[in-house]
């Protein structure tokens, strides 16, 4: 008998496209590891967790009671925590009629949310579609557990027949991608919308998302609406509209209309676990209030949170005003370094990242190449993303986010400029697929929104793992080529030989 | 197509033997609410909160930088906490070896782990094996999303014919239970043993824990400890046994060997959200890491335990030994009143509660008059579990939880021997199973740990579903009973009539 259940090997072997990865201990540093790996590639927004961790760290229990502090509590949510979220979303998304405190459901992270809503809409192969290129974690978080399939609907990167932007979904490419996955026999129940976009950095139009939520309502479709970003919009040039600000008479199916949101990007708090479901329906609410028995939130962080939502002066007219002047810069200054480079560009409004067309450095227009490329760059000290990490089909394509300490942001972005130039084609990709195929994958294929490990970087264990197999199977080892490289790759090698001496082969 | 998904619905109708229950709107304080129901039920151990309220309080956030309150962290718990945790499990399971904090993982809540333990270890209508009374929340957390039944061992009140104490698990019992559900078709993957024992308060010592252990592993079971009252030994009079106290090589098959542990009852912190797992088993610890990314403990909350842990001469000389003393006495003051009673019972030495005989106050040894007699308590102001709630097979034992501040604990405990007394048998069967049938269950049928729910009282507005549904069913109703039972218990109607004035019958 095995040591784990035939689900959980499944649940295991999910690993594409998304692994986890960190840069090990070689996670750049100013002053402690300056030559180390500069990541553009984890979704966090490290430009204002300064004025975040200020407001933590003023958390004030004095006034608890051990009844609030220490005992179980309501499992939906704390009634005062719910409250304050409410309020919170009334005012950030101008909701016409008021957020109900008894529709929320707080659950330790928009991760696990998401996989608790692909339990309660979807039963196993079920089929979610989703505009590309898209946040994976959708794919992964749905994907393993509750083994739900995602049917992309692949947008263009050039501007439409009618001359509409680049990447905007139409409602004849989700009736296209509605047929196609009937036709291949799926059952759809979902349709998926990241809005801010993530990778793109956009947003829906107000009469877009009516639009969608009529397609959904002609289908019989829930529509997940992922707004993790929805405070995090730092350019007003094109209104940002939320599902929560249309009239609830304006919504075609209330019962199948679900908002998700989270304190993670917003609040630069990724580690307080808190994510956010508002539902009109009443049988999703209680499922809901099932799963969410294993998905509790501490007392502890809905209570910091309510007081930070409190704050209600400090949130508006000091948090989120310096918060979208700090991204506003980093952005500009991101787009500076992609111009001079002669890198196109999706313009963002929103978000943490810029979605780039990298293609022009790559020797063939193939996922392989764009991980090659990837895999130079990360021998030149910065990570980003690549589009088949975003189930993107065009390659070249990266996610480059710009949410770095100035200082870092500017050694990273003059890394990925002289990473490019320096990039001989299919170099990378030698490097990468040839040493050790699972190596590339992992460390520049199918990255999306990954979720770091710790310095002793279990990722890296199974790196490790994967360049053991490649070393014993490799004729290419034996004509000596990996003391080339590794000479062409001091940093990243050294970090391997460690982690082998650890490991040794067996 | 329905709302919800057909797994969902089976998932939220898993509703038995457990239901969401709380006092309500009722719940007794001893001055604004000096009338309403004392709970014996919810297992909190509410005699010590008031030390470890105190030191929540001295959270001391100064030392955290934004990297380590506000990012992304390693997914097993952060390397800091998972150091705290090892130790202080060496220091207090008396470990022969150290315990290793790359094998620990943390994950919020036992309830979550458990369920996480159920994916790992079993696929769908995999059989645990478990000695019954037992602690049914691992039949709802393995049996809901995980889909794996329990297969229970009936033990004995009644001394064993070599003189053994009562209840006393042996391996002959262990055996034959795996025979019968091997015969029934049934394919056993798990061994579950809660130590110390709950309902019963009682431990298994060292030389049963290796029996069980070598049948395990005859059988090629994994054993899953659930330890979570491992701090709660209140009187040494047996000594009490973790796994984690035998040498690694004493144990049969440590690849299979699983510890839980969880910071909810020995800390008096249920709303920490903070499990346990110890594991030896590489592909088990994999396989935890990949399900915990969605169940993971906010940063916020690893720090303030870490800080806990950290203060060990507290936690020895100040916070374990008051608690221990606490309990005693709660226990002792328990005691008297059952021996009053003439109530027979199992003297515990660890736990929050007593395993005691109430048949004697029963009509006839049936569930239903148990859960009447419980009704019928319930009506007096205090809330106990019934053995059909921990899968006891002997009606009338109740489990009577002591761990309320003393004068409530003594309220209690008058109104429970006022309540027994005063009880005639089959009338509260009559309000419960006539009246309203789910209601009975709900009240007082098969109750275990249930989560409290808000004041708002969600799962009496299911009570009121179900209570309207009986209303309207029933000719009980029409000989005008209902208002005969409202004038003898005009403290639940009139909760009840609140309720329905709210949600009025449709």
């Amino acid at each position: 008998m095995e040591d784990i259940s035939e689900r959980m090997r499944r649940i295991v072997s999910f690993t594409n496209p998304f692994k986890y990865i960190s840069a090990g201990e070689n996670t750049y540093h100013p002053t402690r590891n300056p030559k180390g790996i500069i990541s553009f590639a984890l979704a966090q927004n490290r430009l204002c967790g300064d004025l975040m961790l200020e407001q933590v760290k003023k958390l004030d229990l004095s006034e608890c009671d051990g009844a609030a502090l220490l005992q179980y509590q309501d499992i939906r949510g704390m009634p005062a925590f719910r409250k304050a979220i409410a309020d919170f979303l009334k005012d950030y998304t101008n909701s016409p009629q008021d957020i109900d405190p008894d529709k929320i459901r707080v659950c330790n992270g928009l991760t696990a949310l998401t996989e608790v809503m692909a339990f309660i809409l979807c039963d196993e192969r079920d089929t979610i579609l989703s505009p590309s290129p898209l946040y994976s974690g959708i794919v992964k978080d749905t994907g393993r557990r509750p083994n739900v399939n995602l049917h992309p609907i692949h947008l263009s990167s050039k501007p439409g027949a009618e001359g509409e932007e680049p990447y905007t979904l139409t409602v004849e490419h989700l009736e296209r991608g509605y047929q196609e996955a009937t036709q291949q026999g799926k059952r759809v129940r979902v349709l998926s919308l990241v809005n801010p976009l993530n990778p793109l950095g956009t947003v829906y139009t107000k009469p877009q998302i009516r639009e969608y939520l009529q397609f959904a309502k002609r289908h019989n479709l829930h529509v997940l609406l992922d707004e993790i970003y929805l405070c995090s919009v730092y350019d007003q040039t094109k209104p940002f509209c939320s599902v929560l600000s249309l009239r609830e008479d304006e919504i075609p199916d209330l019962n199948r209309t679900h908002f998700m949101w989270s304190f993670s990007k917003d609040f630069c708090f990724n580690a307080s676990k808190c994510g956010v479901l508002y539902s009109w329906n009443e049988k999703v609410l209680e499922a809901a209030t099932v799963l969410i028995d294993y998905h509790t939130v501490s007392s502890l962080i809905q209570i910091t949170l309510t007081q930070i939502l409190q704050n209600k002066e400090w949130l508006h007219n000091v948090y989120f005003k310096t918060c979208h002047e700090r991204l506003r810069e980093a952005r500009d200054i991101t787009m500076v370094t992609l111009d001079e480079m002669g890198v196109a560009y999706i313009k963002p409004t929103a978000g943490f990242y810029i979605w780039a067309d990298f293609s022009k450095f790559l020797g063939a227009s193939t996922h392989a190449e764009e991980k090659s490329l990837c895999c130079h760059l990360l021998s030149c000290g910065v990570m980003i993303l690549v589009s088949a990490g975003f189930y993107g089909n065009e390659p070249g394509w990266f996610r480059v986010l710009f949410c770095n300490p100035k200082p870092e942001l500017e050694e990273g972005l003059k890394r990925l400029k002289e990473g490019c130039l320096s990039y001989k084609p299919g170099t990378g990709s030698a490097i990468a697929d040839d040493l050790a195929g699972d190596l590339a994958n992992d460390l520049a294929g199918d990255l999306a929104d990954v979720e770091i490990l710790g310095a002793s970087g279990e990722s890296l264990e199974s790196l490790v793992r994967s360049f053991k197999v490649s070393l014993q199977n490799s004729d290419w080892l034996k004509e000596n080529t990996s003391d080339m490289w590794r000479n062409e790759n001091p940093e990243v090698s050294e970090t391997w030989i460690k982690e082998l001496e650890k490991n040794p082969p067996e």
